[in-house]
């Protein structure tokens, strides 16, 4: 590759895009770039949520492993994750498809029955969409289109210095799956596969967390949320330049699973690695005042026996830190995937 | 290619979704697939329209020719066409980009640079979106959304028996455009392309008919519209289904600029095809009875000196038929461009 030539990140272009956009606005738009979904002014009591996502073949997913009926569930399952992320309920989706002339028609309706049951299961209507050929690569790309209490909405850029901060599930899960896939875990022997099939699922099958997000909105004990798709250090990293703080995370308090722990020993790569910047894990991320730890622990265990983890703490100073028991405070901000650059 | 192996156009399978769809519905919702947008409930006076399209390399646009200002402006004018396709005044925008990583930054600039500028043009806002990385090929999605009065918005399934059908502007411009592109003018002596530059202009950067579609819109005159995109046999046969009724057009009806006629007869293609089955004019087609025409067509005149063009007329029956004279009615109903199939 040649050096000479400039290239962004995804960072860098997204921050690019924002300098080009300029501070118009507009009466119905209460809020553009930088949260999960953009927010519009809807009736009285709500409001609009919108969010559009691309999963794109080689880079999100590889078809020789992902078969296309969960590719068509997990391309819906994100995109709703975006609304679950903002305490909202999606609606409606839109859905583009660019596939190549040799894509068989078999194979797409396996991606449409899992695109449209995913919808079913969370009541989203399809409602439009376009499909093209592409010259070599497939891609999807999704719009949902939620709605929100506008006194409950959960903002990434409301976090407060002395908020703990709660994941609602293991992490680091999806990423170890994918790495079990990348190896042929689920083309070898099928005994194989087995064993880690929850973490296989996991990055296969995400499941978005929108009951348990409606739930820590309509609390109203919640400050700020995201979910993470990128990787704890890189979404938390977003949530706290969105709120104008830090965060301390520490390492003791991640849930880290038995099983995770296992396949990381397996793979040879360190779990606490895989939990702090593997992506797509898909749970929330949320932030509040520690006096709501009861009230939001008995949401989590109301929504399907859950639990939700509190794993560190908002600061008044800026940058995520790791912080270890015996360890200088390390600085992880963005240390997850960058699907831009692939690092 | 193995002919086992069954395939999908286009239009089986926006039909296949449809089919996936049902026929759930939603007390936000007043049209979802079907037309231009998709239409939401917004307030008291207005709706909100949306839509989303997809251009992909070498199928929508070849890097070789279209350079990357010229395609950002493309980008946002064809979706900023749907809305104007249905009386509406586009508002925000989301823009995925899905780009390999090769992709250098100063493209990426230029073509934001052509992507914002024509949304300044029509004060429409960037609100949002998704930058991937792709594996090989550049793809960009953009969702619009835009809002119209809901007394005058215009969808494509009302129109009548006996209205006459308009065009905005000449047809075949782009298409013809687009066969200098991919024969090399651009690349040749620049007194070759220099003749023909209007048509190659009207594929690289085609002129969404926002003001017209609105003045159409707010006139009350029209009963159904739709823009040009996939050629008129198509689109025409689109409106004709969705309104449950038929069409005849008038070959010698047809606007063909003197300088396509002379463009045809150096690409040794015939005019009238390129006309009726060329896409891309992003030209609007309306229906409307015989009695509006004087109000139509002032309408246009003050819009940017525009002329009206009526082409044919809405028949109780089903089919698109050309009327020529000397010959036979012929069936010419989505003989335009399938950019699913390449055909």
């Amino acid at each position: 590759m040649d050096e000479q030539i400039r290239r962004f990140s995804e960072r860098e272009l997204i921050s690019r895009i924002r300098d080009l956009v300029g501070q118009k606005t507009s009466v119905d738009l209460i809020k553009g770039i930088g949260d999960d979904c953009a927010v519009f002014r809807h009736n009285e009591r709500e409001l609009w949520l919108i969010t559009t996502d691309t999963l794109t073949e080689s880079v999100h997913f590889e078809p020789a492993w992902h078969k296309p009926f969960l590719l068509g569930r997990k391309t819906a399952s994100v995109n709703i994750s975006d609304v679950a992320a903002m305490g909202g309920s999606p609606q409606f989706a839109l859905l583009t498809m660019a596939v190549p002339d040799q894509c068989a028609a078999d194979w797409l309706e396996d991606f449409l029955a899992g695109f449209t049951a995913v919808l079913q299961e969370y009541k989203v209507m399809l409602i439009g969409g376009d499909t093209v050929r592409s010259g070599r690569d497939t891609v999807f790309s999704v719009t949902i289109i939620g709605s929100v209490d506008k006194e409950r909405i959960l903002y990434r850029s409301c976090a407060r210095p002395d908020d703990l901060i709660w994941v609602s599930g293991p992490l680091g899960e999806a990423a170890a799956g994918l790495e079990f896939c990348r190896r042929g875990f689920l083309t070898g022997q099928a005994e194989r596969a087995a064993k880690w099939q929850r973490l296989i699922k996991a990055h296969l099958d995400p499941v978005p967390r929108v009951r348990l997000g409606r739930l820590i909105a309509d609390s109203g004990r919640a400050h700020a949320m995201i979910d993470l798709s990128d990787g704890l250090a890189t979404d938390l990293a977003h949530l706290c330049r969105e709120s104008m703080v830090g965060a301390e995370v520490y390492a003791d308090k991640l849930p880290l699973s038995k099983l995770l722990v296992e396949a990381a020993a397996t793979l040879r790569m360190s779990a606490l690695d895989l939990a702090l910047k593997g992506g797509e894990d898909y749970q929330l991320l949320f932030t509040a005042p520690a006096t709501a730890a009861e009230v939001l622990g008995r949401l989590a265990a109301d929504c399907h026996n859950g639990t939700i983890y509190p794993i560190g703490r908002i600061t008044a100073g800026g940058g995520v830190f790791l912080c270890r028991e015996g360890a200088p405070r390390q600085d992880i901000s963005y240390q997850g995937y960058d699907h831009f650059t692939g690092r």
